[in-house]
């Protein structure tokens, strides 16, 4: 009754990783968290380990790839100069897949975090047909493959975004309501095997992206593209829930007598501030996309700027309610909201802090998205890469 | 940018925690966790560890108080008799603390679960004076601990539960709205030192409580005293939020238009389901009580009736908010809400499933809380016995 866990796994003692490959997994840690270059001397005294244990440690690392050692440079006092060590470039990668609504793509990212490949395919995949966008997706993500490892680069897997409930433990999609997907399997449409992939929300990978920038350890991520996704990360740890579902906040309510929702509830955030209902109450034609609204906000049009405030209300009241539930200090806005930024930061501040039980003593900070348009492509092969880092002596 | 932690001490190789010291928590926990008693053979074959290592690592867990051994049952097959280890009884101890709006109290429970000791005091602590009041709960804890340590119980610790924003990080009430109390910092004023003291929030310790029932590893938690507490559940462990402050649903948005509430927004749950505003509706006088709205239910009075499906409506879209947000898929309802779950479940659960997007997919299940009315002594005490088995080591 008092211990953590009742899975019996927990009872079978991790002999797996051997003190050896723990101290592996700090030493490249030690590397890739820093944000200079490291000598073997820094990574010693920064992880207590021995100047000897460090030594062939790293030698261990480099000749397997996962770092690499930049020239000399003199020591400030006497002795040998020391060996800047870095994350190598192109040795080992990550493949961040993804189907939105309008767009299919896949990026290739190495362990410096720079951009080896990037294949973006536009399109109106609005109740698409699964099966054929999958396999799509899965010889674009296998002709980079082909190239990557042509260019003797390890590729460590994939992780696939999809806008919709995907169950974290078997990988399934429950249903992706804007591509009118439901109920399916999508690793094998990909025809990827042996290469592992893992599936994930879209939203929650978009949220990992900002892990590379200047962001603090927790925030609420929350986007809007066709729908409104969430993510809760803790600690640079995305908070999954129970099943994988969590950040749901485009079905919060805002009015329990508000307009009907695509889910069959009343009054969610998505009929005030998912795109749709924004282009809608702005008035733009159904042809308008986020930068005509955008160029209409700027030119202070009444309407899509009403309609901003509208929005913006209703996104503080969601997350405010989101921050009185799982207690994070700052909200990130993504997707279009990143865009739209100028006419919602202030607005959003001012409803969330409004409502925020703890916000008297810790005001809630809001800031935009900084990871870009593909911002989930991107996480998803940051995701990898996390999982080659946590088990380093897999890969060397 | 790809690792999972930037803080400087993960970069420290964890080696107070020697492979010995892993095993021993591991065989600690072997019998903690099992449903009935186990011999040293089911200890290894449970473990993975060598019969040998079992044996001397159960001697030190016995020799210290922490296991006891049973009489000795004959073998199914030839050989010595099996000896059942079980968890000591009046060993080790941990106690609970709890200042809430209408008692104060500290109960004792050992590694068994069974309760030692209990003492509870009632009163009127709304706007109450904290330091009178700690002082006070601190000499019934001083001559509970007094007790225990004549009786040669050592004691590990001690968990306050109030019923306000704690920092969990320090420890420090910022504010506990219905006793009056603001920025404090409760433990010196028990005068315990030197036992260690960790506050938390009493919803959050009430919901550890249900974990030594029969509940799912993931669950949240909601109930109302006099204002509306909750606590999110993942997997047997609580998620408290970057700060300590998470499940705060009292303060959900349920119309925008509603009631202003006492934290300055307007149409929070409390002024729907909290314990004032349901007696208000039902139409009860100013000092009924819980049993006295329950007879009323039961005789099947119009008003108070009509207060419940108002209450439970507001309840079923706050929780279909919390169960959008964190994605976990049990709800367990305490406090007054346990007292009146036969006019809640149903309809709380119908507004759940109504609002919860993956409801279709795994509908959402109510209950009631089982760890009755001193739930947060109960699971502070646990908390305390929980971090004893978390290293065994400090105890043998």
């Amino acid at each position: 009754m008092f211990t953590d866990s009742h899975s019996p796994t927990s009872h079978v003692a991790a002999r797996q990783h051997s003190l050896r490959e723990r101290n592996l997994e700090l030493v490249a840690r030690a590397v890739f968290d820093s944000p200079a270059p490291l000598s073997r001397a820094d990574v010693a005294a920064m992880t207590g380990l021995a100047r000897a244990t460090v030594s062939t440690l790293v030698d261990r690392l480099v000749a397997g790839g996962l770092l690499t050692e930049l020239e000399p440079v003199a020591a400030a006092r006497a002795g040998r100069p020391a060996v800047p060590l870095v994350p190598a470039p192109r040795t080992v990668v990550g493949i961040g897949l993804e189907v939105n609504i309008d767009y299919l793509g896949a990026t290739v990212l190495d362990l410096t975090g720079a951009v080896v490949e990037e294949k973006v395919v536009r399109g109106q995949f609005h109740n698409s047909d699964a099966v054929a966008l999958l396999t799509e997706l899965g010889r674009l993500a296998a002709s980079l493959i082909e190239s990557c490892e042509r260019d003797e680069m390890r590729v460590a897997g994939a992780r696939l975004a999809l806008p919709g409930l995907v169950d974290s433990g078997t990988g399934l999609l429950r249903v992706a309501p804007n591509l009118g997907w439901q109920g399916i399997d999508p690793v094998p449409l990909l025809g990827l095997d042996p290469k592992p992939v893992v599936v994930a929300n879209n939203a929650k990978l978009a949220a990992v992206a900002e892990l590379a920038g200047d962001v603090p350890p927790s925030f609420l991520y929350v986007t809007a593209n066709v729908g409104i996704g969430g993510a809760v990360v803790v600690d640079r740890q995305l908070f999954l829930g129970e099943r994988g579902w969590s950040g749901e906040i485009g079905h919060v309510v805002i009015d329990p007598n508000g307009p009907l929702c695509g889910c069959g509830a009343r009054g969610c955030l998505e009929q005030y501030a998912g795109k749709a209902a924004l282009m809608r109450a702005a008035g733009m034609p159904d042809d308008a996309r986020l930068a005509d609204l955008a160029q209409a906000l700027m030119a202070g049009e009444t309407a899509p700027l009403a309609a901003m405030q509208v929005a913006a209300a209703a996104l503080g009241s969601a997350l405010g309610d989101f921050v009185n539930l799982v207690d994070v200090g700052t909200v990130v806005l993504g997707g279009a909201y990143a865009i739209l930024l100028p006419w919602l930061r202030d607005e959003v501040a001012i409803a969330i802090n409004d409502r925020v039980l703890a916000a008297p003593y810790a005001p809630i900070e809001v800031r935009g998205a900084a990871a870009g348009s593909y911002a989930a492509m991107t996480g998803g092969a940051m995701e990898v890469l996390r999982d080659v880092l946590a088990d380093p002596a897999r890969w060397v």
